[in-house]
């Protein structure tokens, strides 16, 4: 399928469709555009446009399919694994202007938004309802951008990815039709579920114009303890304790000691240099928490853990959230002349202390690089950051040896290349091994959907 | 699409795939393989066929796709749409052999199942382990079947459907390949959601012959309540403060007056004959279901409620459970004379006392008929059972006329033409009003993945 590149009278009949402030070929707009927070090669589009409603999407996909032209979708660049550098060059369309709140329904427990909305400007301007939306990536991610990746993070342990939130979608494909699908309804039994074909799909199927999410009540009251182990691995297999217990943590992170060192020097904290358990809770009563607190205190000192730290109050625990959150940032003020990757992965429960154990040892052998191990350990969602000198061939070839042995790790325990950043242009390589036949079904997949490849093209599939 | 009949030479073919005692063509087989619950006219298949492994179902379906011999997969028969009867004939697929748990693995929260293993028998064998499988249809549904029909039921308000539970699939397509989908990590993002599409497609775009379920813990505490109001639209409106409230029930059932009577006469209840609500909560502490129910008696309060009977004990509430999942089985004791149907719509909970007060409105007005109307209230899904006699022509116009009145309605409130029943033969006329352009895309799909036709064909889509 080849794909064309814009001339003048494209570019004149594009800008014809919105206002000419909203189209750009300029320097710096296509290279806001042309890279996200991963290390992959910057790609410049040819034009970017911030479309404003769905008419204008569909307008603008019905001239790209004629004429062969990329289109990508863009929310905040936010992502970790290329998933919205335009490689083919064509056409970027960027969510910005269409960032408003359309309607809460707090009696559904339900919102609609566009695309662009920050989820967490979302969740500040729902405050005073009693509902949030719960998948919390950390990053400035849109909802648009959230739903193309399935995109989850500290809070998923309890409540789910952003496929557990998406109600109902508007749809423009790629050839400019439009669809709806899902309802109102908490539930539905009716027709095949296309809605989820849509969500993690990464942009290719078609492009979200307007989103209804579900939301979840705020419980009443929080918890938050902070405990400290002596090995990594005792941190993770208490983690499992916890998983089997019925304590339900709303979070459960796990950092080693050299993401405890950063969040130390970098945010003036003090804590035990040591591998760590960063753990929420919500529920509908303090006793209850107490009791589960307890309940926490004793399977860590089961596990041999040196510290115990319940009960922080809100302005800590805020505090902590926000250092857990800006982690990656920390890591790149640490080592201003690094590049580095973030390797993720995520694996049956069961398996997360084996996995962990693999990721230090698999990490202590890359010669050259640093690495951060940390994760999403309630989900058996493993982070690690490592990095190298932006030239240092041997290192790079170490790092991407690490990425392949982490991965395949991962998939030999009926894990996933990618619990949460997506397939983008990192983890192609990886979707033979994890899908096998069903790859084929999905490419497909999408070549129903968009047979000319205009959608995102060069992403999800090797080449 | 044309689909053939079986001639003797595909009759010895397939019998010589599987032992002879497991394909059939005796009278009682196919009699038994016709019909499901409901009052569509049965259709025997031309023969029934037990597989008892992924390869044999992989033999009989590249045959049979070859040949273009329609193929039905068949669990209990328990579905209410006529979802799996065999409208073109052709081969049945029963699953009763391969109905076998095949590993649980009790840290992971996950458990491995052939298609044929019944709901209630895996729940009942899981009793010891701390964990259930929640979705709960009540009738005698296999996993299969609750798969193909996303099946849900009186725990989806709090624990959801079958499709959250939905965690990896084998499935042999329509020409015999054999697909994974899906992987043990409790979240991913890699990849296209080919697995939910499989979930809810009543077995038309693939068969499935292994399924690895997610299970929930099971709460320590259990509280039960019965509420009783001087009208069903008390009763609604009561739904409605309650999922506000954030009492997150786990059953919320409400019950018409008539539905009450028939308990009372057949199980031997005293319950006062009035609208009525079924409320569950589970939790991890008495004093926070106590907590629970005092703010449930308010609510029920604050609507008039005339009767509240909070803290059942577990005998009382297991009978009260046992009468609610009979209730079908006895309005047909009741009218041994009539045929019936089960309407089965779902709207957004806000639009639920709407909904309920239509519901009595308009069943009202159908002479001749007799009506009983409950639901799963919390999800905002109304059942209204309507019978007559079966050869009284005026009367089934007039319940013709409600079922189409009661699914536009919901539809009119951005709801759906089936909660929990799926589409089947009965809703197929509704598909384009709910739908609308995405039914094509469904459409799409189905050719896709079975390009001859042969899976369960004449169900889901209009003529």
């Amino acid at each position: 399928m080849s794909l064309n590149h814009l001339n003048e009278q494209d570019l004149h009949y594009l800008a014809s469709l919105v206002d000419t402030a909203r189209c750009s070929t300029g320097e710096s707009a296509l290279n806001t555009h042309s890279r996200d927070q991963s290390r992959h090669r910057p790609v410049r589009p040819e034009v970017v446009i911030w479309p404003q409603s769905t008419e204008e999407v569909v307008a603008i996909l019905t001239y790209a399919n004629e004429r062969r032209l990329p289109v990508t979708g863009w929310g905040s660049g936010s992502s970790l694994e290329g998933n919205p550098i335009p490689v083919c060059g064509g056409i970027v369309l960027s969510f910005g202007y269409m960032n408003k709140i359309l309607s809460v329904r707090p009696d559904d427990f339900q919102i609609d938004v566009q695309p662009g909305v920050v989820y967490k400007e979302m969740n500040h301007e729902l405050r005073h309802s009693g509902l949030f939306f719960p998948p919390d990536p950390g990053a400035g991610a849109t909802i648009g951008g959230m739903i193309a990746n399935n995109a989850s993070g500290t809070r998923t342990v309890r409540y789910g990815s952003t496929k557990d939130y998406v109600q109902r979608l508007t749809v423009v494909l790629a050839d400019g039709e439009v669809i709806e699908l899902g309802n109102r309804a908490s539930k539905s039994s009716s027709g095949y579920d296309l809605l989820h074909l849509f969500v993690g799909s990464e942009g290719m199927l078609g492009i979200v114009t307007e989103a209804t999410l579900r939301l979840a009540p705020i419980q009443e009251e929080f918890a938050w303890a902070v405990a400290t182990f002596s090995s990594v691995e005792a941190a993770s297999r208490t983690v499992l304790d916890v998983m089997r217990s019925g304590i339900n943590p709303a979070a459960i992170e796990l950092l080693a000691p050299e993401c405890i060192e950063v969040i130390n020097r970098c945010k003036g904290f003090d804590l035990t240099v040591s591998p760590t358990l960063f753990v929420e809770m919500h529920g509908a009563s303090t006793v209850h928490l107490s009791e589960a607190m307890d309940l926490l205190q004793v399977l860590c000192g089961d596990q041999g853990g040196i510290d115990f730290r319940p009960g922080l109050d809100r302005a800590e625990r805020d505090r902590l959230i926000e250092a857990r959150h800006s982690l990656g940032e920390m890591i790149r003020q640490v080592h201003k002349d690094q590049h580095r990757i973030v390797i993720d992965v995520a694996v049956p429960i069961s398996a997360y202390p084996e996995m962990i154990a693999f990721a230090r040892e698999a990490a202590g052998e890359a010669a050259g690089t640093t690495a951060y191990i940390f994760g999403h350990a309630g989900d058996g969602n493993i982070h690690l950051v490592v990095g190298a000198k932006p030239d240092d061939a041997l290192a790079w070839q170490a790092i991407d040896r690490l990425n392949q042995r982490m991965v395949m790790k991962a998939l030999e325990m009926d894990g996933t290349a990618t619990g949460e950043h997506g397939v983008g242009i990192g983890k192609r390589k990886f979707m033979p091994a994890e899908h096998g036949h069903s790859l084929a079904w999905m490419k497909k997949v999408k070549t129903l959907f968009d047979p000319n490849g205009i959608l995102n093209p060069g992403k999800m599939f090797p080449d």
